[in-house]
């Protein structure tokens, strides 16, 4: 998931005072409506070393009534703790109803610190995951609220900030050599990490992983991102409780009344990153596509033979040329080696069943291919952006997703999967050709034009689907599709170096 | 949990007859009512060779609306099946909405017959567990009803069954090789059906363990089970979507009103099962509990050296004598090496945390003894019986106390819990005892008069409870409590051998 997230993001200083004020007043409230509505809040903050735990710590504990949090820094267990089970000093720590507790770094140790530096044996750390989850469930269930950040910064800014502090004659002291050899064992770190989101991002504790280059960029989006489920949590609460009488007089006025904000828009998404002017040249497209077909085709073969199964999925704007694309990959192959399964709106026996149903029928043999031409991701697309199923209903998807996806590589299976990306003004341009051109004519409908009115909802969705469902086990590929050419051959190479890749 | 089934349960054809065919009824309309309500519900059958599945999914379908149901029978996976994730085919045949799947043997294949029989790798049938966890929550978030069934026989009975089949000329058929090979194993088998039990058994879809030796009592257990669950479910649906406006006309009768017929008081439970005629004689009494406290404290010793905790929970009737027992079991032990905690009624923090809270707070350290006196079970207990948390709370403590009592075992503890048991009729004899004598009368209130009235309600609940959370790593025990001597030398002795086999 961490490869998803655009560590160039900042702020500057204008926006920042304009969006950081309101935010910090809007928490600070709903602060006091959480205590008034009784539910206890644990904020779980994580990240690399010098990330700004403390920075984003300290900007938010600065503005909650102290009788109400208490910030917890529990650094390696003592030898007392060390004689219970490992969530016993956090359990000993959870939040009464209507407080706060705000963990600088928490249970997660277990599966990091202590499991890269390999201070519990594998099986103690490979249980905790359970543990952890249940831990977790078992809080959420009884009404508590849990917000979990993991603070993002590449490895060379890491060193940046180490090297700063040092020079720094009052930081000095904080950067030791334990530090810096973590720092040294980044990327074992990084794999550890990736492994955590994946396991433990649930929907009743979901992880939020915050670009922390910029530190006014992360106060923001940590104060978003609480405010948010602080909200989303205190309108569960008032739908699950039969709302109180009218207060029999109208001079009334409780600081806890219901407000609900509108949720700010996306400023920024994965998709931005993208570099659409990507292009091949005619000649480069017929060298790149003949060669890459014909070792899909020799990969395919392979996959038969080993009885691996193989299972690609083909997302993108409308117009961005999932078709053709797919055209393309299969036109190298052995037509007995795969199928390609175009999804529509469910019909008959799809409608009445659970939506990932009729994905698992379609799931391919082992040694087979199968390439989905929309797919289960409709649940957090269209489902979600036109209100075909609730807001619940969509954000639990993409953990059930995600355990789908990981049954079908614990099976073996080589999952990928493609988003095709186009500009809103390409989009426009190809619809209209496609009205211009007579055998193109019934590509396009009215739902398209509908759809494409709510794009900046559906690049909401893009990203958050990106963002929680890309793994180290099924990956997103985000395909530069202004031009066809370029966006033709990068899904046949991705696919066949994915399979390659697997295939050892 | 199998240890706490009577396998001796049984019902005359008279009471059959009375209960039998009412219950029919209820479930046929039920069944009408959850498909008007749109509920998809999925049936398990799973349990030894012969115990009476084909029996029971008989008398089931025979009163139900055959569009409204199909019964799937998936032996072994054929050769196509083998070539997909081994939830595919059971995916592929989940019921609609509306709908209800019936399945003779089903995805727990993988962790019974498929794990003893060594047909897949360690590996895969480890993980197993998690996939059709996630699988049953997948389907259960979504509102599919799951009501799973063991149907349990002893060794010898399944003996006698096959020789009986074997015997006849039109079943002799059924009995095969393989099913004596199996019958062979059974203990290896009954080790994997707890663990299936302990591993699978959560809130959104627990097992009911069915004692099936007489055909007749198990018919009831199954009919009665799928009918309080059908209820459940109808009722938590009517409950989540707002109640339709009243019909216009007074003669409106649909047969899909809400009607909830009170749940029938068990009938029989484990408690049953206890003799109580167990006693010791003065002279016993003293060799044996001077033998037991020496041997506790030896063990007390080599758990410190080994740094072993050890968790001991009483647990029983007012009056049943969990105080002396307790003072017995510390009699002979260092006191440096044990605390008693007496558990009452949550006051201050322990009120306004999560009830496992306090609990987790006083979790021995490692090389400890810790002797609850009640404990977390007050929640499946007194909370449950005196309305102190919702029905939804106690139920889904269950599985919280499994995991909760699991943690503990992963880290390394011995969990010892006992159940004193009396009749009633002690009871009265002891409040009556205590009331009269001046030194005791502090231990006696109108509180435990109170309790005394719901005993048959206690009696249900406690039923529950050690069904529910009687688990390999963390079983309990019932103690005939009618002679104190007895009882206080069963504890002691019973804790030393738990220790010793833990400590080896």
């Amino acid at each position: 998931m961490l490869e998803t997230v655009d560590l160039d993001l900042k702020l500057n200083r204008a926006a920042y005072d304009r969006i950081f004020r309101p935010l910090r007043d809007r928490l600070s409230l709903l602060q006091r409506m959480v205590f008034e509505a009784q539910v206890p809040v644990i904020v779980v903050f994580e990240g690399w070393d010098a990330a700004g735990k403390g920075d984003c710590i300290e900007k938010l504990v600065g503005r909650i009534d102290p009788r109400g949090y208490e910030v917890h820094f529990l650094p390696k267990a003592t030898e007392d703790e060390e004689l219970r089970p490992f969530l016993w000093r956090f359990w000993a720590r959870i939040p009464g109803r209507g407080d706060m507790g705000i963990f600088d770094r928490s249970w997660y140790r277990r599966i990091l610190g202590e499991r890269v530096e390999r201070e519990v044996p594998r099986n103690v750390w490979q249980r905790s995951f359970d543990e952890i989850n249940q831990f977790e469930r078992t809080l959420a269930d009884d009404g508590t609220l849990l917000v979990k950040f993991w603070l993002h910064i590449s490895r060379a800014e890491q060193r940046r900030r180490f090297e700063r502090m040092e020079r720094s004659d009052y930081e000095s002291f904080r950067v030791t050599g334990k530090d810096w050899k973590a720092h040294k064992r980044y990327d074992d770190y990084r794999e550890a990490v990736e492994e955590m989101l994946e396991r433990t991002s649930t929907p009743w504790a979901p992880w939020t992983i915050v670009a922390a280059t910029d530190r006014r960029y992360a106060r923001v989006k940590v104060f978003e991102t609480l405010a948010e489920a602080t909200q989303r949590a205190l309108d569960a609460k008032a739908a699950a409780t039969p709302p109180p009488r009218p207060p029999p007089s109208p001079a009334s006025k409780s600081p806890a009344k219901r407000r609900r904000a509108p949720s700010p828009a996306l400023a920024h998404t994965v998709l931005d990153e993208v570099d659409l002017g990507k292009k091949l040249t005619a000649r480069q497209y017929e060298v790149e596509l003949a060669r890459w077909q014909k070792r899909l085709r020799e990969l395919e073969y392979v996959c038969y033979e080993r009885r691996a199964p193989v299972v690609v999925v083909y997302e993108g704007w409308d117009a961005a040329g999932k078709g053709g694309s797919i055209r393309r990959v299969i036109g190298g192959m052995d037509p007995r080696g795969y199928a390609v399964i175009p999804i529509a709106a469910p019909k008959g026996a799809d409608a009445t069943h659970h939506y990932l149903w009729r994905f698992w029928n379609k799931v391919p043999k082992a040694g087979h291919i199968a390439i989905f031409d929309r797919s289960w991701y409709g649940r957090v697309l269209v489902e979600r952006v036109e209100g075909y199923c609730s807001e619940e209903q969509w954000r639990r998807a993409y953990h059930e997703i995600n355990e789908f996806e990981r049954s079908l590589h614990n099976f073996g299976a080589v999952v990928v999967k493609f988003w095709l990306h186009i500009s809103k003004a390409t989009q426009l341009r190809r619809f209209q050709e496609r009205e211009r051109i007579a055998s193109k004519r019934y590509k396009i409908t009215e739902e398209d034009w509908r759809n494409r009115e709510k794009w900046d909802l559906y690049r909401t969705a893009v990203h958050d689907m990106i963002s929680q469902t890309s793994t180290s086990y099924a990956p997103w590929t985000i395909i530069e599709a202004e031009d066809k050419n370029w966006a033709r051959v990068r899904g046949v190479r991705t696919l066949a170096e994915a399979m390659a890749k697997r295939l050892g």
